[in-house]
């Protein structure tokens, strides 16, 4: 079976037997939707994928994007890949209809979406466009939502996000760029509030490059003060449009470059279908009218940029996730394929010699390895959608439960970024061990999955920076509701189970690992103390992810029932067995250092190691 | 610090505070030697590695090894690599005087070798070679000994072992490649029994290379019944020298190339130093004496091939275990020293933006993620040390003592090789996320070690196969007497121990784990069903890893004491902290599938997946 359809079988069952997706044509928002459109959209996306994106996985990470000193040339089937998604109307698809979108729910986008990070992870970057394009929507101005954000939606224009700098990657308080009001008349600029930024920002994935005929970068800088000294802070921190080129308050480019300048391009371990970019702005290499600053338009309020940016970086944070789900469904479908077709080995106990060697599939240790990406792979997808249809349930439902969704959302977005990123890691990791040898050989995709995948513990907030996020804030935000509100929903799945039927373990399991996380949470904060509190932040979010993948997969096993009607069934009732009895009891060891606030790594001197 | 200069001061603990290196002296065969001699062979080494091997890691990595059709292409810096390390004597370190080797102690060898895997674990192949000769000395005739292992011991020629085939990685049984008689006068040659080889060798590592004169290969093959038929299963193995340029019984070169020729390079994920290659047999390249057909020497008698090349297979499955130690430290010090240098951010619970940022050491997860990377690596190196004293205990020790120290080794070559596959690579993934961003860029040195670590789980056995290999063979030979001796000196560290002292839960700790990891080998083996009992291996064989290297730190703790002499000596105490409070509870999740005998994954049926 292709990946591609191997894919849409588990979709399906996620989107309408679990998540009741077609019920949300019920919902004025999607009232010309049904399972019908959504079919129709997996379809496009699938056939899109497979026909643009597969076939070129492996060039792009051999042809790495080069800078010739004036463009970024990458190779003619990204421009393609590029084209056929801006096309098929995906950027858009979460639109009004006003906009030319499709008012399609985040729930299908994201799952359509996940074909093409099947297919290439690093070949799209159009999250980066969408996120960018949204956080206008939200944030920006009606003229800079119609200049800048509708371009991006039409797949005319690109988007980025500039926020870290050399010496600032996770502290982002401590970032230098500065911007200073553009003349006299700076505060009546149709186009926003226009300021002139000078400063460097690292890691700008997109940063530069020739798909699209303008780059839209959302830029942090800071103001200076009357003393021209920068706030201290992310308080300090300001949000701004910044085109690559000029344009008019009716969206026409001017001709004029604006001053921003790709001082180079980082060479990645992996993800090279994505360039990544160390961006100079207005270090004068192009001058707009004769002088150096690169012209950016305020968005939102002076100190509001941090905010603002968190409207895009948490849905970056679930994109991540996904991709890290996607890479590690890439390695499970081409070890699967691997293991059926390559004979080696008897089973054990059997007589050795005389018989002829089985697919590798036969062997217990690789159906292990098997079942472990499977559990991996498919929880994290269902957890990823989960939270899309939290994101539906935040815009389209009652106040109330809107109003819980984002609690709820709030609390999983470190664990959709986090923990994808880390087991669907190990997923890759075993896709290579399953092909031995040739696993580790250019010759079979898995080893460009395990580096492509090893990205996404690092960027939208390291792991470091997602477990304190988890542990410092949002299992407290609120005075706790959202846990609350987590606490009720596995609750409601656990109890779904007889005390005395198939899965009663499993159900009793699952409650006593929610427990003894929020034992440890509590014995964490014991004390007060934040030094104590997040020393172990890691474990502790370690064990949250593992708690809250056996309880999606609990949930799946819940609509499953105990005759599974096909042989996929069976294997998700089988993935989940395994995540219950080989992965949840993980959480002891995770736990025990988190609740006996262990300061063994915190104490240690520097100079000990 | 240099990286060599940390190994040192690290190796110099484990050889003179822990191991008693110099009291090996006190035997005749080591006699000449003490700490003087012992120093003076790490200093060269550390040079060496430091000078000729450490500078040149990255180029070998992106100057890919070539083949022009005639000869395999590498970089300049691998020949002066090679000519150094031959020059140093190291290739002969462990023969006798009358060869011109030093006679000294495997525990000094391997710790001196080991700052050539630290400096560029992929350059360097001289195990394979001292191995191939190793074997020779044990299983050749003193002609094969002169005319093939001394050459290889003097640096002129290298060695391989050419085991498996493209169709058979990890069932040997299964191998096609035959070996005919070569003529009425077979029997005669001075050289041994000379046959003629037909047949495919996949994964052999130094395949072939301009490095030295000749390439001496071990092969294995079958030589078929007098129906024509190869004889089934690992019983009709035998074993060959098939040397790449022919040689009379002076060991001159004739001057004609024997029939082995190169049909491939592989392109690997790392480890690009070495070339891995396919090689042909006797498909008539090279004809010798007009006829196709490679010439092999039979070393041992017909059907013990296996048996003999065992001899260099677990010599080189120690060789991995401290390849990916190296490894594991390599990045442990690349990320300490990033750590040390990199400000950013600001400790938990300090006032924010006040502050300047502190060192990334500062902050607990950093520390750690650096802890961790400590434990694994030092207490890797602390193993394989362990093991390479049981060496020198089986050569050199009284019969007891020396039958012993075999037992042990048999039972913890499995984890040696495994364990360090394991963890170390976790390891590398750990130093390139203290690096942040930086870490997943080619600038920074991680990336390659994360890459090269990642073979060490495939080559010389998979984890699979080690798994089978300790619980379905190593841990009930010889009636359980391997476990019992291992038992004993688990006791004994622990009982080192005051039952109030500080460390007295450690030392209940690993007295439970070892009972559990007991328990849990009889629960697998109850019914004497080897699919029952081996369909957890994996999982059992990470538990005695864990198990043994908890010892094996608490073993170093016992000889440090409570009150450390140094900041050196602190940190091994908080390694060995880290180990029982964050590693150890992980047994618990592993062992209780192998002692349930869990089938879900070996039950699940194919088309479930």
């Amino acid at each position: 079976m292709q990946p591609g359809q191997r894919l849409r079988a588990t979709l399906e069952f996620l989107l309408y037997d679990w998540l009741d997706a077609p019920g949300l044509a019920s919902r004025e928002r999607f009232a010309d939707h049904s399972r019908d459109t959504f079919d129709a959209v997996l379809e496009t996306c699938e056939r899109i994928a497979r026909e643009k994106y597969a076939p070129f996985n492996r060039l792009v990470d051999t042809e790495e994007p080069r800078f010739d000193g004036e463009r970024v040339i990458l190779p003619a089937a990204t421009h393609a890949a590029h084209q056929a998604y801006a096309d098929s109307g995906m950027l858009a698809a979460a639109q009004d209809h006003a906009l030319g979108g499709m008012q399609l729910p985040f729930t299908v986008e994201a799952a359509a979406n996940s074909f093409f990070a099947l297919g290439s992870v690093s070949i799209n970057t159009a999250m980066l466009t969408v996120g960018n394009a949204n956080l206008l929507m939200a944030h920006g101005s009606p003229v800079q939502q119609r200049v800048f954000a509708h371009p991006e939606f039409s797949g005319r224009w690109a988007g980025t996000m500039c926020l870290s700098e050399p010496h600032a990657g996770s502290s982002l308080g401590d970032i230098t760029t500065r911007a200073e009001p553009d003349g006299e008349d700076y505060a009546s600029d149709p186009l926003g509030p226009r300021y002139r930024l000078r400063g460097h920002k690292m890691w700008i994935s997109a940063g530069d490059h020739e798909l699209t005929e303008n780059i839209v970068h959302l830029v942090l800088a800071k103001i200076p003060d009357a003393g021209g000294k920068l706030p201290a802070g992310v308080k300090g921190i300001s949000l701004f449009i910044v085109p690559k080129k000029l344009v008019d308050p009716e969206g026409r480019l001017t001709g004029e470059r604006n001053d921003v300048a790709l001082a180079g391009l980082n060479h990645k371990l992996g993800w090279r279908g994505t360039t990544n970019t160390l961006l100079n702005f207005g270090e004068g290499r192009y001058p707009v009218r004769s002088q150096p600053g690169a012209v950016g338009y305020r968005v939102g309020q002076p100190g509001q940029g941090l905010q603002c940016m968190f409207h895009m970086m948490n849905e970056a944070r679930i994109g991540v996730g996904m991709a890290a789900t996607l890479l590690g469904l890439a390695g499970y479908y081409a070890s699967l394929d691997y293991a059926r077709s390559r004979p080696q080995g008897r089973p054990a106990g059997g007589k050795q010699a005389e018989q002829a060697p089985v697919p590798i599939m036969e062997h217990a240790d690789v159906k292990r390895m098997l079942l472990a990406q499977k559990s991996y792979g498919e929880g994290a997808l269902a957890l990823a959608l989960y939270c899309a249809r939290l994101v539906d349930e935040q815009h389209t439902g009652d106040a109330a439960s809107a109003d819980e969704a984002r609690l709820l959302l709030e609390l999983l977005t470190p664990i959709a970024k986090s923990w994808p990123s880390e087991w669907c890691l190990e997923a890759n990791s075993l896709a290579i061990q399953v092909h031995g040898g040739y696993g580790y050989t250019r010759d079979f995709p898995v080893e460009q999955y395990w580096r492509d995948n090893r990205l996404n513990m690092i960027h939208e907030g390291t792991h470091g920076i997602q477990a304190a996020d988890l542990l410092g804030r949002k299992v407290r935000m609120a005075g706790g509701r959202a846990m609350q509100v987590l606490a009720r929903r596995i609750e409601a799945t656990a109890s779904a189970f007889a005390a005395d039927g198939p899965w009663a373990g499993e159900a009793r399991a699952l409650g006593q690992a929610w427990g003894e996380l929020q034992e440890a949470a509590s014995s964490a904060w014991q004390g007060e103390d934040a030094r104590r509190a997040l020393a172990n932040a890691v474990p502790f979010m370690q064990a949250f992810g593992h708690t809250v993948v056996a309880w999606i997969w609990l949930d799946l096993v819940r609509v499953i029932g105990d005759a599974p009607r096909s042989p996929g069934c069976a294997g998700r009732l089988a993935a989940a067995r395994f995540f219950f009895r080989y992965e949840l009891p993980r959480i002891g060891a995770w736990l025990a250092v988190v609740r006996a606030q262990d300061m063994t790594c915190a104490d240690l001197p520097p100079e000990a190691f």
